[in-house]
C-alpha cells in the first residue's frame, strides 16, 4: 500500500504514468475506476478550493466522499487526533485525505491507518497534489521538455508548503528552481539561490510561479499593508514585457497583489488551467493509490 | 446551453414539457438520467428546505452533488465571487445551482461559466424554480384549466422573490394576479391590482398565495409585532369560509402569522404538495438543463 | 413498515437475523442492497463518529445520504421540529435517522412520516443501533454463548443512553446487567444490581462497559475534575489483573478517566472492533428496514 504524504513518495517513473492518467482525465468527465470506494475527507484547515477539488475528483472516479468536520465534534469532546484517526480507521474507508496546520502529522498517521493517506497540504512542510498539478502544467506547457527550464517561485517562500514541495519535485525533472522574495519571507537554507527582485532574473526564466502572500501564516508584521508588498513583487504586465513566460499561481490569487488584474487575463497566465489539471492529477493519484 | 435565471428563460412550450417530466417523477423514485453528472450548490444564504430539495431532485436522478459553503473559506480569504466562480467552473462541473443575497447575481455569472447556472433565489429578484412548482401545483389541482383563474398574493409582495418570479409566470398562463398587502408591503408599480385586504376580492379569487413575512429583508420597522401583522392578513378558516379556493405558500409558514393552525390542516391548503412537487419539478428542470 | 426508536422494536429473531446479516458486512465493502435509496441524516446534537458510521454504512450499501444542518436555518427561521420533519417527509426520502437531545422525540415523529425513523441517540433515552453494535461484539466475543454472562456497565449510568438500551436488550440474551457509580450517576430503579465500586464485582463479571463521562449532561458539578472521578472509576490493568474480561466503551474515549492507555492496547478491550462492527450492523439495520 501506498501513501502520498511528500512529492518523494512517487518516483519519477511513477509520476509520468500518472501524468498519463492525468491526460486521459483532461476532461473531467466520469468513470468507474473508484465504484464502491469511500474516501473520507479530513480537513483540519478550511479549504473551499482543494477540499472541492478532491472532493470532485472522487466522485469523478465513481468514489464516494465523506467529508468529516472534525474541528467541530471530536475535538471539542477532548480527542486525540491519533484516536480520531484510528475511529475512522476502524470504520475502513478506502483512503483518507488530510489537511492540517501541523507539519508532518499526516506522514505521522500512517501507522495508525489500513488505507492510503493522502496529505492535501500540512503546515508549511507540504503539499504534494499542488506541485504534482504544478508539475504536470509545467509538462504539459513544454510538451515535455522540462530539462534546463528555470522557474522562479515568488512571494511569501519561506511559510509556503507549495514551494516546499515544488522546490524538490521540479529538480527531479531537470528543472532549476531559484526564489525571489523580500528578506523576511526568504527560504532559510543555501541550496536555492535567492534573489531580492524578480528584474535581477527576469531574462533567464521561463516560469514564475508567484505565490500567495499568507500574512496569517506569521507572528510578526512584516510590512504596513501587502500594497506595499506588492509594489515590488507583484506580476503586472511591465514585470513581463514581451518576455514568453509561463505564469503560475496555486490560488487564490490576491489580485493586484501578487498578480495585476491585466495579467490574470493574459494567456501567458495558467491559474484556471491549474485548477482543470488539478482535478485531473488528483483523479489520477487517487485511481493509483486506490485501484 | 441553457441557463434558469428566470421563468422567462424557458418558453411556455418549455415549461409545459417540464410538467410532463414533473408529472413522471412525481413520485420522487430514483433513475439514471444524469448518472455520471456532478452538480455544484452554491448557496450563499442559508436555506435547509430549498437546499435538500435541489440536492434530493439531483439524487433522485443519479447525479453527484457538491454542496461548497463558500461563504466560510474563499471569502474569508478575501476572494470576489467572480474569481470564485471562475475556479468553480474550472473544475468543470455539469451545472451550478446558486443562492445569493443580491439581485441579478446569478444572472451575472453566466458570462463566466461553461455550464448551466440554476437560480436558487437572489435577493428579492427572482426565486424561478419556486415558482415553477407553484404553478404545476396550479396546473395539477385545476387539471390544466388554468385559464382565466384569479390568484391573489398576500403578504410582503415587496420584498418577496417568490411573489416576484409569479407574478411574471403565471399571467403567461392566462391567471390574473393581484396582491394583497398593506401600504408598507405594496408592489411599487401599478401594473397589478393591489388591496388592502383579502375580504375584498375573497369571492373573485381561485388561489390564495401567502407569503413568508421577511422582517430580516426589511430596513424599518413596520409593525410592533407579527401578531398585528397577523389580525389582517393571517389565512384563517374565518377568511376562506366554505370558498373553494386553493391555498399556496412558499414555506417555512409562520404559524398563526401567515396561516393558522387550522388551515394547515385543511385539504384546500397544499403546502406540502408544494414540497413534494418542488422536488419534480426541480427534478425536470435538472434533466432538461443537464441532459 | 419498521421504525427503530429502541431496541424492543425488533424481537429477538429479528435481532439474530440481523446479526447473520452483519456477519456478512463485517468487511464492509460495498454493495448494492440500497442503490437508488436515499437517507436523510437528521443530526440536532453533534457527533462526528455516529454521523460517519451511519452514513458510511449507508453509502456502502450503495444508498445516497443527505446531511441537513437544521440547527443552523429552520430552526433560525422559527419552524417547529414536527413542520421540519413534515417537509423533509414530503420530500420523500426512504428513511429518517435522527438524533436530538430530547428523550423520546424521535418516536414522536413516527405518526407524521411515511418511511422509517431510526433513532440516532435521543437525550439521555435510548441509542439502539449502539446497544445493537454492543450486543452483537458480546455474541461474536462469546461465539453466541451469551447465556449467564454478567455485565456491568460502569460510571454515567444515571444520564447515559447507551446504557438506557442495553440494560434492556442484554437481559433478552440471557445476560445480567448490574451497574457500578458513585452516588451521584446510580440509575434511579431498583431492577438492577448497583454497586459503589468495580473491586466489588470485579470476580463475577464476564463484560465490563465502561461509559463516557458526560460532564455536559449534569446541572451540578458532582466532582473537582474527572480526574477525582478517574481514581475510583477508570479501568486500568490494576482493575482487570488476569481476569478473562471483555471491556468495552461506546467512544469517545475519555483517556486515563474511563480507561488507562495500557488497558486500552490491551487485546481485551475491543473498543475499536466496536467501531467496525458499528458500521456493520448499521448496514444490516438499514437494509433490514429498507429493502
Amino acid at each position: 500500500m501506498q501513501h502520498l504524504i511528500t512529492t518523494s513518495d512517487f518516483s519519477k517513473e511513477e509520476i509520468l504514468e500518472l501524468f498519463e492518467d492525468a491526460r486521459l482525465f483532461k476532461d473531467l468527465t466520469s468513470n468507474n475506476y473508484l465504484n464502491g470506494k469511500i474516501i473520507v475527507n479530513l480537513f483540519f484547515e478550511n479549504s473551499t478550493r482543494t477540499r472541492s477539488a478532491f472532493e470532485i475528483a472522487a466522485k469523478r472516479l465513481g468514489a464516494q466522499v465523506i467529508s468529516l468536520d472534525v474541528g467541530r465534534s471530536s475535538r471539542s469532546k477532548g480527542e486525540t487526533i491519533f484516536d480520531t484517526i484510528a475511529n475512522i480507521n476502524a470504520m475502513k474507508p478506502d483512503a483518507i485525505t488530510i489537511r492540517h496546520s501541523e507539519c508532518g502529522l499526516p506522514g505521522s498517521l500512517i501507522e495508525h491507518v489500513n488505507c492510503p493517506i493522502i496529505n492535501a497540504g500540512d503546515g508549511t512542510h507540504a503539499h504534494p497534489t499542488q506541485a504534482l498539478l504544478d508539475l504536470f502544467t509545467i509538462v504539459e506547457h513544454f510538451k515535455g521538455e522540462t530539462e534546463g527550464k528555470k522557474v522562479a517561485i515568488i512571494g511569501d517562500v519561506k511559510s509556503s508548503r507549495v514551494a516546499g514541495s515544488n522546490r524538490k519535485l521540479l529538480p527531479r525533472f531537470g528543472m532549476e528552481v531559484c526564489f525571489v522574495a523580500p528578506d523576511c519571507f526568504k527560504y532559510e537554507g543555501d541550496e536555492y539561490k535567492q534573489y531580492n527582485h524578480i528584474s535581477e532574473i527576469i531574462d533567464e526564466v521561463d516560469v514564475i510561479m508567484s505565490l500567495r502572500t499568507q500574512l496569517e501564516r506569521h507572528h510578526e508584521v512584516y510590512f504596513e499593508s501587502l500594497n506595499e508588498y506588492a509594489k515590488d513583487y507583484c506580476i503586472t504586465e511591465e514585470t513581463l514585457g514581451e518576455r514568453d513566460i509561463l505564469l503560475l499561481h496555486p490560488g487564490p490569487v490576491n489580485r493586484n497583489i501578487d498578480i495585476s488584474d491585466e495579467m490574470l487575463k493574459d494567456p501567458r497566465c495558467k491559474v484556471l488551467e491549474q485548477v482543470s489539471n488539478g482535478v485531473a492529477v488528483r483523479m489520477a493519484i487517487l485511481k493509483k493509490l486506490l485501484s
